[in-house]
């Protein structure tokens, strides 16, 4: 099997997608891209994802991007890892519900403090948005606390799979937007277990 | 086969899910939302889907949202219908990485223009907010064009999946957004030939 090249940046969500390689004990080589000198804006990686952002996945058969499509994909090509429930469409189904919220209401959320400037271009407008920022990231995991965390270990019950590395990934997010993750305790409790993952602690190395 | 029930409003990516369902030929009811009253916002509602919006599909399993999952989860189970490379999981990922970009960034990018109250409270901010959404989904669409939408008719190649009904929806909303489709001769031509198919008339009649 060709190795798969994960183009990331730490900090960015392209680390769900680390703590799902590094969970699927896949073959693969990460290559860090510098944001601090606009790395992912130059020519080179334009060429490999002309959206300028990470994460991107190289594979045998092209390049491939955006969080939950490469969540999937590592699921899907190491089934042996059983990192989605592969054979239950609703199951899955809720899986990608959860993949979906994570990456166009929580990112989105979330997204409006550091890069403000994508929705609007006067500071006053862009530090209006930062300041609604807070709120915006506590009703996202309020529901999340509510809706999708239960009493079980993993987001879809007993059986971990690559959701639970995205959500751990956009929870890590709350500190910086100054949301206190103690007040989630199912929130805090998960993302105190994955800390303790070794892929977790491989992934983020 | 139980019957599904879908959750829409007229406008809103929910049009997507009903061309699934229709070119799926799927038993279902469709309940539309009032969204002048606010209904997606009533107890009733809330109590199907907690996070006030459509679409929501409700199944035998229990109920389903975001527009991706439920795409997915219509292509996986009406099979016959083949809306999915079902069998190809780099083709599935690239179908799945459009369907990221379209609910994550195009539909957000459009959603600043009739949604701006959600990332900021300042009348100006929205106002702000507003007049960049044409640049934004110029954007958006200037690389649909060119990075997704080929030389064949559907956008994922000669095989029409339920992205295609995605696509249409969101190339729906270019011109209240200001934006004239017609600089995207091969979106352009998508849209006409997507409206041309007896499921979409039966979806949008």
């Amino acid at each position: 099997m060709t190795a798969l090249t994960l183009y990331y940046a730490p900090g960015t969500c392209a680390q769900a997608v680390r703590i799902a390689l590094e969970e699927a004990q896949a073959p693969y080589t990460a290559v860090r891209m510098d944001f601090a000198s606009q790395q992912q804006r130059s020519p080179e990686y334009l060429a490999i994802n002309p959206k300028g952002r990470v994460p991107a996945l190289v594979t045998e058969h092209g390049v491939l991007t955006e969080t939950p499509a490469l969540l999937m994909y590592v699921a899907q090509r190491f089934p042996q890892a059983r990192l989605a429930p592969l054979d239950d469409p609703f199951a899955l189904a809720r899986m990608q519900e959860l993949h979906s919220f994570l990456a166009s209401t929580v990112h989105v959320a979330h997204a409006h403090r550091p890069r403000a400037s994508r929705w609007a271009d006067e500071p006053e407008a862009q530090a209006a948005m930062q300041r609604k920022v807070p709120a915006n990231m506590t009703e996202c995991f309020a529901l999340i606390e509510r809706h999708y965390l239960g009493d079980k270990p993993w987001v879809l019950g007993e059986q971990y799979t690559v959701a639970d590395g995205y959500l751990f990934t956009m929870a890590g997010w709350l500190k910086s937007d100054s949301v206190d993750i103690a007040q989630f305790p199912r929130v805090a409790a998960h993302y105190a277990r994955m800390a303790q993952r070794p892929a977790v602690q491989r992934a983020l190395a």
